[in-house]
C-alpha cells in the first residue's frame, strides 16, 4: 500500500532549508530507498516516492512557510541535476501504476504553478548538472531556469530518442505553450538525446540564463535575492503546522476525522463521506491561525485529498465513488462566509487554493462519481462543489423530508476547474446564465427547486430511489473501465482549454496510448529494451 | 489500394439530388458493396468506402453548386437513418486502419462545418429512423438535427455501454462542446445503449425538434424552405466540374500534373514535389471560372490531397514526408494575389477554403514531415505554408545559387490551422510581432534573411547539406513512429484549442488507447465480442 502522507523530518530524497524569504529544496535521492523492488534510483531519478517528498513540501511551503517568496529547486549530486522518472521502475510497472504515477507528478509540477501564480512563492530552478527527462520536466514547472554552463551539463527530454515514449509529465506542453519554444526548435530538441547546452539552450529558449561553474552558485543566489525583495515587503506572517492526519484503516475502508470511506469490493465501488464541521466555527482570521490545521475546511479537505490519492494508487479495482455529505448546511455555508470575508489573509487564502486543488484532484480522477443527496446530507457552498463535480447527481424527492442544496460565493469562481470555469460555468455552457441564476436564489433549494434550476441529474422519491441508484450503480459498473475513463476525460472538461487540460487530456491520453504500444513495452519495445544489449525493434507502421 | 477518387454516377451508397436552392443527399448503403470481405454493410452502416463518397458530395455540393444552400441528409432505409460505423469491420481491422478511417471520417465531419461556416451551405439532419454511434456523429455535425417521432425510432451513441469503446467521430466533444449538452445528462446519454427518442432528446438538447411520422417530411421541407430562402438572394453564380484526377500510378510513387511523389521504401521516406503554375495565370474571376478545375490552386491543391490520403492509408510504413517545390515564385505569388483580389467571388472563395482544407490535412497527417528550401523551389505565399507546416525546415545556404522564400497575403490569415492561427502565429508564439514583421517584410527572403527573421530550422552550406540532411532523415526515420505520432500532435498545435483541436487531439488519442486495450480488442474484449453469443470480459483497473 502507498502512503502519501510524509513531512520534512521523514524525507528520505529531499532537504528543505529556509533561510528568511528564500527556500531551497536539494534533491539527493537515495538509490536504495525505493518505493518497490528491483530498482535503483541513480542519478536522482525518481519514484512516486520520491515525487510524495516533493508535494508534501510544496504544500508545506505554502502553509509553514508563508515568508518565502523564492524557492529554490537543486541537487546535492555533482554534475547530475536529476535523471528524470527511474527508467526500470517504468518498464517493471504496470500500465495503470504507470498512468497513475505520471498523473500525480504533473499534479505536483502544477502545484508548483499554483504556487507561483497564487501565493507569491516563486520558483528557480538551479540545475548544477544535467537535467534530463523528468528532470528536464520538473525545471520547465519552475518559473526560471539556470544552467551550469560545464562544458557537459545539458537539458533534455530524451524520452522519444532513447525510449520511444513521451515526456510524461508535461514536457512536450509546456515546451510550446508554457516557453512557447518555437515549434521545430521543440522538434528538434524532443529527438535529440544528448540535449542542448547552456547558450544554444538559452538561444532557443529552453533555459532563462547559464553561468559558469565558479560563477554558478552566486549568480542564482543574485537573482533569489531580487526575487525576494522584488516587492520591498517583508512578510510577516508566521506559518501555521500540518500535522499528520489522524486515520484508522480497516480492511475495507479509511476513517479520518471528517472523511470515511468504506469499499464495496464485490460491487467494485466505494461509499465516500465528508462531514460538514460539528459545531459553530470561529470566524475571525486571528482564531482561524490559531485553530491551524485542525479548523475544518483545511482538515477536511486534506484528508479527502489523501483518500483521493489512496482510492486511486491502492484500489484500482473500484470504479464508482458514490459521494455523500453529513452535516449541517448552515454551519458549511457559515464557514464558506468566514473563509469568503478573510479571504485576502493569507491562511484563508491558502486554504481556498488548497480546497480548489483537491476538487481538481476530483475531477482528474479516473473513477466515476455519483454524488448522492439525501436527508441529512450538506451539500452546500464549498461541498455543493462534490456534487457538481460528480459524473451525475441523485436527489432524494420525499415529501416528508427535507433535502436540501445550497450556494455560496465560494461557487462563484474561488475554486476554479482546470479549465479555468467554475463548475457551475461548465454545467450551463448552453445557458451562462443559469449560472448567475443559481449563484442568486435566495435561500436553499429543495429537490424541485434543484431539478428546476439544473443542479441535480435525477430525483426520484423515496419509492424509487434504492431501486434506481441500485441500477444506476449496477450499470455503471458492469462497462468497460478504459471507455469510461476516456468518456469522463471528454465530457468533464467542455469549454475553454488550458495549459493544464492539455497535459491532462491531450499529453496524457497520447502518453497512456504509447505506454501500451508494443513498440514501447512489447518485449523488443524501446521502454522495455532500455540498458539491455538489445536494440529495439519497431513495428514501423504510422497511425 | 485504397482510391480516395469518386463522383456521384459512381457513387454505390449515396443519392445526390439537387433542387434550386435545395439539394438532398440520400444514404442508402448497399450491404455488400464493401471495401473489404467479411463483412456486410447493414442497416445503413458505413466503412472508409462509403464515407469517401459522402466527402466528394460535400466537396461537390460547394463547387459544383454553389447555388445550394440547404443540404439536407437522410435516409432510403424505412425506420433507420444510419447505425454508424461497421462493428465487424472496425472489429476485423488492424489499429492503424481503425485510426486512419476515425481521422477521415471526422475531416470529412469538420468539411461539413466547415461548408456551413463559410460557403453558406447549412446541413439538416433528417433523421426518419434510428441514429445510432456514428450516425448521430454524422447528424451532430449537420447545424441542425430533426427526428422522426414513430415510438421508435432513437439517437444514440452506444459505444461505450455496448462496445467498449468511444464514440470515434468526434461525437463526445460536440455533444458537449457544439451543442453544449449538460455534462451530467451527456453522461447519461453516452452510456445508456438505447437512447433517447424524441421529446426527452429534444429537452435535453441532443436534437433540435421532432415530428409524428405523418408530418416529417412536410416538417423538415419547411425548414428547408425557410434556410434556403433566408437571406433572400438568389444565388446566381453557376457551378463548376471536377473533373476525374489525372495520375500516373508507378510501382514506387506517383504523378499528378503538379504533384509527384516518390517512395524510398527502404528508407520508410517519401519524396513529395509540388509544382507551381508553368505559365502566367489569368486574374479576372470570369477567366478563373473559365478555367474551372484546371486552375493551379484548385487543381494542385486537390492532388495534394489525394497524395497525402494515399500516403497516409496506403503507404503505412512511410514515416517521413520531404516536402519540396518547384517552380517560379513570382508565378505563385501572382496566383496569391489574384486570389486576394476576387476573394469575395463565390470561386475564388471556395479555392482558398479547399487550400485551407489541405493545409490542415497535411497538419494532421501521421507523419513527420521536413521541408527542404533548395535552388529552384518556390515556397511562396500559399506554398510556404507547406514550410510552415513542416515539423523541420532546411534552407540551402549558398554563396552562387539563388534560394528564396517568401510571403503573401494568404499567409495573413485565410489559410488557418485547426487551432484558428495562422500558421506564421502558431510559430511565433513568443513573439507575435515576428508574425506581423514576417508579413510586412519587403521582397523575398533569402536564406540569411529567412533564419534571422525565424523561417527556417536549419540553413546548412553546400558543403554540409547533403550529409545534414541524410542525417537528419536517418535519424528520424529509426524512431518509433508512436512516439512521433504523440509529439507531433502534441507540438505541432500549440496556443489556443478548439472543437476541431479537441477531437483530433484529446478525443482521438483516448479513443486510440482505448482501441489498443484489451478490454476492447482483446479476445474477450467488447469490440471482438460484438455479436457474438459469448460475453466481453473486462480487466476492471481503473487508469
Amino acid at each position: 500500500m502507498i502512503n502519501f502522507e510524509t513531512s520534512p523530518v521523514g524525507y528520505k530524497h529531499w532537504k528543505l532549508a529556509i533561510d528568511g524569504a528564500i527556500a531551497t529544496l536539494t534533491m539527493d535521492v537515495q538509490e536504495d530507498e525505493t518505493l518497490n523492488d528491483g530498482y535503483k534510483l541513480k542519478l536522482n531519478s525518481y519514484d512516486l516516492g520520491v515525487d510524495i517528498e516533493l508535494a508534501d513540501a510544496v504544500q508545506r511551503l505554502r502553509f509553514e512557510h508563508p515568508e518565502v517568496k523564492a524557492v529554490v529547486i537543486t541537487s546535492l549530486k555533482p554534475r547530475i541535476f536529476c535523471a528524470g522518472a527511474n527508467i526500470y521502475m517504468l518498464g517493471a510497472s504496470p500500465h495503470a501504476f504507470k498512468v497513475n504515477f505520471c498523473k500525480f507528478t504533473n499534479e505536483t509540477r502544477c502545484s508548483i504553478e499554483d504556487a507561483s501564480a497564487n501565493s507569491g512563492q516563486r520558483y528557480i530552478a538551479a540545475l548544477n548538472g544535467t537535467a534530463s527527462g523528468g528532470g528536464y520536466e520538473l525545471a520547465i514547472a519552475c518559473d526560471e531556469i539556470f544552467l551550469v554552463d560545464d562544458g557537459n551539463s545539458a537539458v533534455s527530454l530524451p524520452e522519444v530518442p532513447l525510449l520511444g515514449v513521451l515526456p510524461g509529465t508535461g514536457g512536450l506542453t509546456r515546451l510550446v505553450d508554457k516557453r512557447k519554444v518555437r515549434r521545430d526548435r521543440a522538434d528538434v530538441f524532443s529527438t535529440l538525446a544528448e540535449g542542448l547546452k547552456g547558450k544554444r539552450a538559452k538561444e532557443w529558449g529552453l533555459i532563462d540564463g547559464y553561468f559558469p561553474t565558479s560563477k554558478f552558485q552566486d549568480g542564482v543566489a543574485a537573482r533569489l535575492k531580487e526575487i525576494a525583495e522584488a516587492d520591498g515587503q517583508k512578510q510577516d506572517a508566521k506559518g501555521i503546522k500540518l500535522n499528520p492526519l489522524e486515520v484508522e484503516a480497516t480492511g475495507n475502508g479509511r476513517d479520518y476525522k471528517y472523511v470515511s470511506f468504506k469499499l464495496n469490493r464485490e460491487e467494485r465501488t466505494v461509499d465516500l463521506v465528508v462531514r460538514g464541521p460539528e459545531t459553530n466555527l470561529p470566524t475571525t482570521a486571528a482564531e482561524i491561525e490559531k485553530l491551524g490545521d485542525a479548523y475544518w475546511p483545511l482538515r477536511a479537505y486534506r484528508e479527502l485529498d489523501d483518500a483521493l490519492l489512496h482510492l486511486r494508487v491502492n484500489e484500482l479495482e473500484i470504479g464508482l465513488v458514490c459521494l455523500h455529505t453529513e452535516g449541517d448546511i448552515d454551519r458549511v455555508l457559515a464557514v464558506d462566509q468566514t473563509l469568503v470575508a478573510n479571504k485576502d489573509h493569507w491562511l484563508t487564502r491558502e486554504i481556498i487554493l488548497n480546497m480548489a486543488r483537491v476538487l481538481r484532484r476530483l475531477d482528474l480522477t479516473a473513477k466515476s462519481f455519483f454524488a448522492l443527496v439525501e436527508p441529512g446530507s450538506c451539500f452546500a457552498g464549498n461541498l455543493l462543489e462534490l456534487a457538481l463535480s460528480a459524473d451525475r447527481t441523485y436527489m432524494l424527492n420525499s415529501p416528508d423530508e427535507k433535502v436540501e442544496i445550497a450556494t455560496s460565493e465560494l461557487n462563484a469562481g474561488a475554486l476554479p476547474m482546470s479549465n479555468g470555469l467554475t463548475r457551475l460555468q461548465s454545467r450551463f455552457l448552453a445557458e451562462p446564465e443559469k449560472a448567475e441564476e443559481v449563484l442568486a436564489h435566495e435561500g436553499r433549494f429543495d429537490t424541485e427547486a434543484a431539478e428546476e434550476a439544473g443542479l441535480v441529474t435525477f430525483a426520484p422519491d423515496d419509492l424509487d430511489w434504492e431501486d434506481e441508484i441500485r441500477v444506476a450503480v449496477e450499470e455503471r459498473t458492469s462497462l468497460s473501465p478504459d471507455a469510461l475513463t476516456g468518456m469522463e476525460a471528454s465530457l468533464r472538461f467542455a469549454g475553454p482549454e488550458t495549459m493544464d487540460t492539455k497535459i491532462y487530456g491531450r499529453l496524457t491520453a497520447w502518453q497512456n496510448w504509447i505506454f501500451q504500444r508494443p513498440n514501447a513495452t512489447g518485449p523488443q519495445g524501446a521502454l522495455t529494451n532500455y540498458g539491455q544489449p538489445t536494440q529495439a525493434q519497431f513495428d514501423y507502421k504510422r497511425t
